[in-house]
């Protein structure tokens, strides 16, 4: 005889929480090659540096390929970690190999840090609005969120305090202080500072992620938040995604060694190593070729591009339109007058085979309907010349009426 | 004024389950070049088709560059999974690639499929022993272990149906029914069949790690516990660690279609993606070599070192010492007196420098002491001769006395 049981009910709780993140299910629409996709987060293909890829591919593999192909540490391979830990001079941080694990993407170091900080109903704190696939990574976790609001100098501080003040579950505070996604915009000094202050005040951990800190096209890099933490309560999160390939899947994590012992528990149970060819393949990018040079061809095009959107926002779009200026990454983030649903503008602009993200999407508990987010790194030129010529006209359509 | 908090105590909870795999910490120990491990689960690295991998890479850098190195779908490459669909025959299975989802390594399936199904308390039952790592995955959704005695035929089905009738909270049934880690031992194809059933029964899941399925020495190949799943209760593991290369992080999840849009969820917030060039170098060499003909390459290789370690078991072990006979796969499993406890073995044999793995790793609450799990792929024919002498001096000192 056959027990009647639902087998949907058999899933665990935190299955209510998963849902799609609206950028993956955009990339599926986007992957009609008509459609001018400024959704993406993606990298421009034509500057990925195969010719110097496909060298060290092969001399990984001639020089190194039965430990190239064989297992690995948990933690990461120590000659990259080693480097990496150099590289965060980059950050204004001194750290060390012990302090640095290898992860698959920084979107690991997300899932991971919720996986060692969040019981169901801890909170998060967040940038309001805020990166949707750290939500994707959180939800599973079972948090609640609390949003602080943001100016062009990051969170506000006082809002910020306010909240670490009434509520006592609070576990980290999630930041992305450089050319945030979605808004483009980057953290004060100043605020940057404080936050260190209030975390070691209220003690919680920051979760400073820096997937984009290295592209920026004008004025001085500033120091990480992590450069403030005298107390190890700051987790940060970097990547190759976006300064050489997202392909590779390679990240890394910086933090106090108590939590970065942790956290190669959580990898061991989790994938048991990233793989250990690609991070011996980034080692010997790092030793024979110049990232550095190759960074400044990226942020040298990127920045053409976000000049050449910027100025054809200006001509295209209505005037009660307004969006920000970031001084790097990839993302512009753009506000309609209140009154209009950005879900209109998309369904429009869709049919026209334009694509953004909602900016509803970048709220975890909810947000304004009046917002989205424009990519500006992945479309040529004639295609940003062309996309923003047909997104002014069905914002006109809509505005001007 | 500073709030004072004891930070470890803002962990979550899960955190008091994870302790490192005892496999990962031994294999630290054993970097040492003088050690004689029969440790790890290592493949052997001279076995890997380096020239082959080597003009792979190439190839695909070359046709294939700008998609390598740029993000892809959270579910996997599409001509990968369609390639494995087709290859699940060799399992028995008629799968589509809708079915079949890429991890990075079977370790990440472990994981995903008790993120899936577990909350707090649940329980997960498993073969009595069972994989030390797939216990790493699980232990962080806090679950309950319910330990099913097994024989040479696999878990007894008899105490499998008890425990079914007597636990409502069973989430899924854990097993590794080809050369089982840590036993060497296979499931019957009664056994096989009846597991199905009961799981139709009572609406369980059952989670079937197959890594060693491909790595058979002698007799037929067996149908998969999924080959007799009519109702979608299976969730079948594959992994290209042991016949292709663990350093590439590969593996993949075969199951309904509803599940794996499920996993794909958790996928994303989890690392978006495996390597996209990974997946695309694994297609390629699928597509261009014959990896059969690899594989029966490296099982030739291994009949040969399981029948060197057992020929020296029988010559230098005292006849008190009983091991299984594994027909494939990695490992053989050793049983010592009762009143010898292995880890007093394991410490007089790592001053011989030789090194195991304690059988009591493989008992989630909590097993004997007199076992220890023996791999024989890693460590050529010269170190298993040697490596055996010694042991068996330490078991004669320890047994005839």
């Amino acid at each position: 005889m056959h027990h009647i049981k639902n087998n949907m009910a058999k899933y665990a709780k935190r299955m209510d929480n998963m849902y799609g993140s609206a950028t993956r299910a955009m990339l599926k629409i986007t992957r009609d090659p008509e459609i001018i996709s400024f959704a993406g987060g993606l990298p421009a293909p034509e500057l990925f540096p195969i010719q110097e890829y496909k060298e060290t591919a092969a001399n990984v593999i001639e020089q190194n390929g039965k430990a190239a192909l064989q297992y690995g540490p948990t933690e990461g391979y120590l000659p990259l970690r080693e480097k990496l830990a150099d590289r965060m001079k980059k950050y204004q941080i001194n750290t060390q190999a012990e302090n640095i694990l290898i992860t698959s993407g920084s979107q690991q170091g997300l899932d991971f840090t919720a996986k060692l900080m969040i019981d169901p109903g801890d909170i998060i704190i967040c940038e309001k609005p805020t990166y949707l696939g750290a939500m994707t990574a959180f939800n599973a976790y079972e948090p609640e969120y609390i949003e602080v609001d943001t100016d062009d100098n990051g969170m506000k501080m006082a809002e910020l305090e306010k909240v670490l003040k009434e509520n006592s579950r609070v576990k980290f505070i999630y930041v992305i202080p450089d050319f945030q996604n979605p808004s483009g915009r980057t953290w004060s000094l100043e605020n940057r500072c404080r936050l260190v202050e209030l975390a070691n005040e209220y003690d919680v951990i920051i979760l400073e992620d820096c997937p984009y800190s290295e592209l920026r096209f004008e004025g001085e890099n500033l120091p990480a938040v992590k450069y403030f933490d005298k107390e190890g309560k700051v987790i940060l999160l970097g990547t190759f995604s976006k300064i050489f390939s997202p392909g590779l899947r390679l990240g890394w994590m910086v933090a106090e060694k108590e939590i970065i012992d942790k956290i190669n528990l959580i990898k061991q149970g989790a994938d048991l190593q990233s793989s250990t060819i690609s991070q011996m393949e980034m080692d010997y990018y790092l030793e024979h070729y110049d990232i550095e040079k190759h960074i400044a061809i990226v942020n040298s095009k990127y920045k053409a591009r976000r000049d050449l959107m910027i100025q054809c926002m200006e001509k295209e779009f209505p005037k009660e339109v307004s969006y920000t200026y970031p001084k790097g990454g990839l993302f512009i983030w753009v506000t309609l007058p209140a009154e209009i649903d950005a879900a209109d503008v998309s369904d429009k602009a869709l049919e026209k085979k334009v694509a953004f993200i909602l900016g509803e999407a970048f709220y975890p508990n909810e947000g304004a309907k009046n917002n989205f987010r424009m990519n500006f790194s992945n479309m040529n030129e004639e295609r940003i010349v062309e996309g923003i010529h047909r997104l002014g006209i069905v914002l006109h359509e809509m505005i001007d009426k």
